[in-house]
């Protein structure tokens, strides 16, 4: 083919030799530690493009990324995977700080996994400079460090006012992060926003991105969001800074997902029309719709009064939140102005209550909304009650007949974003998520390093069974690296007794999951030091999250030295979720969950979900749960945590035992404790900070000394029974 | 050659079928993750023998270990390399706990540098169960993860009265651990130290082994210590548990380097004669010969009171310190009782004050001891201040001519371990220190990843030379897997400027160092975002100590986000030293030095040596010096802290400080601050606790409202200049 190239040499020959019209064709293989530089002048009907020679068959890796600046260049077919960026970026559309591109295109390019090993190492994956650049018809998923997936970036002159174009680009899934910076878009920063970007942003397909609570972060001005699909992703498109905005024609697709969120609205002069938004569950910032307070004067890295905006022939079905005047407070005192909702359809199939407000709603108008009866509209004035009849359309839409909305959705639905419609066809779509089971039966028995043996030889998915009672010594560390379930076969007269003479029994390293099922864990085996661990992560930075699963289990005597825990997890570690369900820990000198590990109190915490239910904790020496997300950022929707049928007897007497709990929640966002017994321990402590945490403490017994210390921030109860002697027998 | 096997099936079917006499004979090659377990009865005629086919030729590596049960088999010719060992022992003398060895022996096997990648993911490298073995002239060098060398185990009744026998073993260098678990022998453990062992050690060799205080921790009864020879070894042959332990004709040489002790005696009934200390410059716990206070009935794991006990011809040549009664205080009440010191030569050509005393010795009878004019002796009663003539062996032993001691110590000089009658003959000594310079010169210019590119092409001790003034920008970070020097050349007018974009400027690796000379670092280029760091340590655990030394270099405006540090290390990280000289901190938002990551406190810390000379610390947000080790463990030396004519000024006030604290010292063994002025700031913190901290405050100024904190624990101040409102001009 023309121009073929197939190394660095040759490549840097013909970019250096590169005239218009020019195409450089990248021959088919893997290039390792790749970094390409390109440079140069095009025209508009003669660009210089570097392609691959067949698209899926030119892969860069290790430690590779792509850079260009100049004129009418075109990139096509790339395919960034097994590596990361040596630099800050994957593609930058630029290559030093002053050499920028004008009316260059990136197209069909692919970055999968494209992840260093550090969670917290942040980079983007795409950045935009210059100006009249596209980037469209790309494949990227799977980023799980910390930084946007694309950001376009104004921090000169050179690249504000930009008329960027991205467009058909498929985002992939993205693993919730725990922490800012998960975003997928991000357009300016808080620095440059008062700037007009002039980005359009059209027709992209958003899979499962949760990274954080902003799935888009608009931060300039006069940017159009158009014909985007979300689907299923936990966040919001926000309008976190800038001006005349203009949002129309996007689908949201909750399908009923905790957290899925749709559009925010804060600043000047915002337009949201014509979007269409279905069975999203968030609340507060994360509503269906949210309009925000502001804070009077605000500083540019504050909350900019929202005025002169309205949102109009906007659908919204079967969601569950619209919120106005959401964030009031001392400081963000600064409710909406001039503004209007109006033509819009609200409608939810079991009525009730879909609106709050926070503050006096009176600056914005409403007229000719359309509510569902049952449904109680936001008040009389702009609202009509009335049936509502839906044509459901092939691409999952429901128009919703006679009415101005419904004409409009329907108008837009030829820029919706689909699968079909956006990415690569040429690449497989990767399911990234983890998950149990599915694999094939490993039978093992009772012995030395059978755990380990059967754990060595496992595909993801397998479950390990063990087939008789007795005790299984390992004298290695089980190693899990893929989701592996162990579980006790069916029938057996006594659990199975798990044993272990390594620091930790279990060793969850990056990619791994375990599942414990019906066994007995005993410590009597273990080396006598301090800081051993039945289950502990990986001591790196794992990029992937995990999840661990405990049911039916029983651990005791894990108290041979001091500090022995359950779970010990590392720094830049996450769990999608932890559950502890039917078991039983007694007698241990540690922590049975110790998720604390985010010491820099940057808004970073160690786990999403943590679910415990129907447990004993008994004679625990230190936390018998803590978990800490410090700091004072809202971007995460976590950690929520909910503990519920369980007994805490003698929790936290250890003299090493910091906190001086027997369950701490510092910074949780969601906590439920219903039906459980806290007696003769330490205090169940919560430390409620940023993000209004919904937190739920109720029909709960705390007695011979127990009881719960707050830091003065609100938190509800309810059937408490506080200052007992004994529990209730 | 005779039952060559090459394969784990071949040798399991030989170790199958042994009778004794077989010789099974492992084929040369490097084998993999080859785990062997060697069960077998010979007889004292014809032992079983597992040998390599020609030795240091026979490679185990990966993850490998060598187990042994039975009666008299025979392993010789094995090593150990390029990985550690599954289990928590490389060489073990058993095969489960039931199943032990007797009348076996391993002789010339290797084991170098064969560590996991955490350092306290702990293990053996040999344990011995089990009665009359013998582990002789093996080679055994670079433990760096915690747990001792060589353990004598006697947890059952099958290893109690063992009557082992190690010698001519050649112990090479063990870097400082920063922990307990750092010896390179432990005979017993308090758990069974009223058992008696019966070990004899003899005529080993202990190169430069400084993992802890203890070189040889003793905690069992009516062991031998002969023989043996300590070359600048920085701890102590300690009788920590056990009694009727006999030492004699050992040989310390210190060298006049730091640390170095000789022998400390605790419990009953304990012998020690004939040795020969010279140049030692440890004191108390360190000191050439140390007698401890005990507590009154103690229980097994504190100290029993020295009763019944002699030291007797002794020859201590050039030591700082004899010390009697050591660890007094209100629990260790219980002075030495029915002992004996006598006999011994105690010459030190300065001069000057060797004993202390710190209770009333009264309990110990003196005689015949003799010391040269000029030395102070501890009493006249039982001294003779006399001149002494020596005469010089080739051994490099000095014989005190016409005494009884020198007559000994020349009776015992034919038992002496030297390099040549220890260990192996066949495999290389490694140097294991790491060392900056040495290498080649590198030049380079300003410009983009100029220092990257350089250091990827550097071999260990190279000098990267920074041959113009100008811009230095690095995109990427500059990763050091060896020590190697960045410098200025001489003459330029300006001194070069480093700017940087990732989280850090150098990542110093596992195996890394780095040395920084005149060369200015700038912020400006950093990413917004908080925790940049210029310099960082690998995130992971590293299993090499590292040296960092920063001379003649300025670092300004580190401040475009929070935290920005000069240095940041991670948890399990370990510099030997670290030292700021002639250079200037100004405007940064975190702290220059954070050695703070070790927080489970116990015992563990981040930086043996801190030397800050002749610095400028102006503007800094956190403390400027943070050095943290937290628990009450005696085990370690440092860390030791030199802070002296430098400013601190403005130091400590950003509201994410979380100590409070300007310069803040927790832990630390040794302080010595000269000449300082501490001005507007913070206080500087002393937290002091275990060990008998040496702490100095000299010739200082403290202005401004900055203060000392302690924690109420004793240090010396002289010179200090307080509560000034301005510092002197
Ligand atoms: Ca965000
Ligand atoms: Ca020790």
């Amino acid at each position: 083919p023309e121009g073929l190239v197939s190394s660095a040499e040759e490549l840097n020959a013909a970019i250096e030799n590169a005239k218009p019209g020019d195409v450089i064709t990248l021959a088919n293989g893997t290039y390792s530690d790749f970094e390409i530089k390109l440079t140069g002048t095009g025209t508009s009907e003669q660009p210089i493009k570097l392609v691959a020679q067949e698209k899926g068959k030119v892969f860069l890796e290790g430690q590779s990324n792509l850079r260009i600046s100049g004129e009418y260049i075109h990139v096509e077919g790339l395919v960034f995977r097994n590596g990361f960026t040596p630099t800050s970026e994957v593609i930058s559309f630029r290559t030093s700080k002053e050499d920028l591109c004008n009316n260059c295109r990136i197209t069909e390019c692919v970055i999968d996994n494209y992840n260093p090993s550090e969670r917290f190492e942040s980079d983007y994956w795409v950045a935009l400079y210059g100006k009249h650049n596209r980037f469209d018809h790309n494949y990227l998923t799977g980023k799980r460090n910390q930084g946007v997936v694309l950001a376009v970036r104004l921090a000169t002159e050179g690249s504000r006012e930009n008329f960027h174009r991205i467009d058909h680009n498929f985002f992939g899934h993205r693993a919730v992060l725990g922490s800012n910076g998960g975003e997928t878009l991000r357009i300016g920063t808080s620095h440059y926003c008062e700037s007009n970007s002039n980005t359009v942003v059209e027709s992209n397909y958003f899979y499962k991105c949760n990274g954080e609570v902003e799935i888009i972060s608009n931060k300039s001005g006069q940017n159009v969001f158009k014909g985007n699909t979300f689907f299923e992703s936990t966040g919001t498109l926000t309008i976190r800074h800038g001006n005349e905005v203009t949002i129309e024609n996007n689908f949201f697709f909750g399908n009923g997902v905790a957290n899925t969120g749709g559009i925010r609205i804060i600043n000047a002069k915002q337009t949201v029309v014509n979007n269409y938004l279905e069975q999203l569950r968030g609340y507060r910032f994360r509503s269906a719709l949210t309009v925000m307070n502001g804070v009077p004067n605000s500083p540019l890295n504050r909350y900019v009064q929202v005025t002169d905006s309205k949102a109009e022939n906007n659908v919204l079905i079967d969601c569950d939140h619209v919120q106005l005047g959401v964030g009031n407070d001392e400081e963000r005192s600064a409710k909406p102005e001039r503004s209007s909702i109006s033509n819009n359809v609200f409608y939810r199939k079991s009525g009730g209550k879909l609106f709050s407000a926070f503050d006096d709603m009176s600056g914005i108008t409403f007229a000719g909304n359309i509510v569902n009866p049952g449904l109680e509209p936001f008040q009389q004035d702009g609202f009509v009650s009335k049936e509502i009849e839906f044509e459901a359309l092939d691409s999952g839409v429901k128009i919703p007949l006679n009415t101005p909305a419904g004409d409009s959705i329907r108008a837009g639905i030829e820029l919706m974003a689909t699968p079909e419609n956006t990415g690569v066809t040429w690449y497989p779509r990767v399911q990234d998520e983890q998950f149990f089971g599915g694999g094939k039966v490993i039978e093992v028995k009772a012995g030395e390093n059978t755990l380990w043996e059967a754990a060595r030889n496992s595909a993801p998915g397998d479950i390990i069974r063990l087939t008789e009672a007795g005790e299984y010594l390992q004298t290695k560390s089980v190693v899990l690296t893929h989701p592996l379930t162990f579980e006790a076969a069916q029938g057996l007269t006594e659990k199975p007794v798990l044993t272990f003479q390594k620091t930790s029994l279990f060793n969850i390293e990056n990619g791994g999951g375990l599942t414990l099922k019906g066994v007995r864990v005993d410590g009597k085996e273990c080396r006598d030091k301090p800081l051993n661990a039945v289950i502990q992560t990986s001591r790196y930075s794992m990029i992937n999250n995990y999840k661990l699963l405990i049911e039916d289990c029983d651990f005791a005597d894990l108290d041979i030295n001091h500090s022995f825990n359950v779970l010990r997890v590392a720094k830049n570690t996450m769990a999608d979720s932890i559950v502890l369900r039917n078991s039983r820990f007694e007698n241990i000198s540690g922590s049975v969950l110790a998720l604390d590990r985010e010491t820099d109190d940057i808004g970073i915490y160690n786990a999403q979900n943590v679910v415990v239910d129907n447990c004993l904790f008994d004679d625990i020496g230190q936390e018998a749960i803590l978990v800490h997300r410090g700091g004072r950022d809202e971007s995460t929707l976590g950690p929520m945590v909910s503990i519920t049928n369980s007994t805490f007897d003698e929790i936290g007497g250890d003299k090493r035992n910091g906190t001086g709990s027997s369950v701490r929640l510092h910074g949780t966002q969601v906590v439920t404790i219903n039906d459980c017994i806290f007696d003769d321990s330490k205090p169940l402590q919560l430390h409620l900070v940023v993000g209004e945490p919904v937190v739920n403490i109720m029909n709960s017994v705390f007695s011979g000394g127990t009881t719960i210390e707050d830091n003065g921030e609100p938190y509800n109860t309810s059937g408490l029974q506080l200052n007992l002697t004994e529990p209730i027998t």
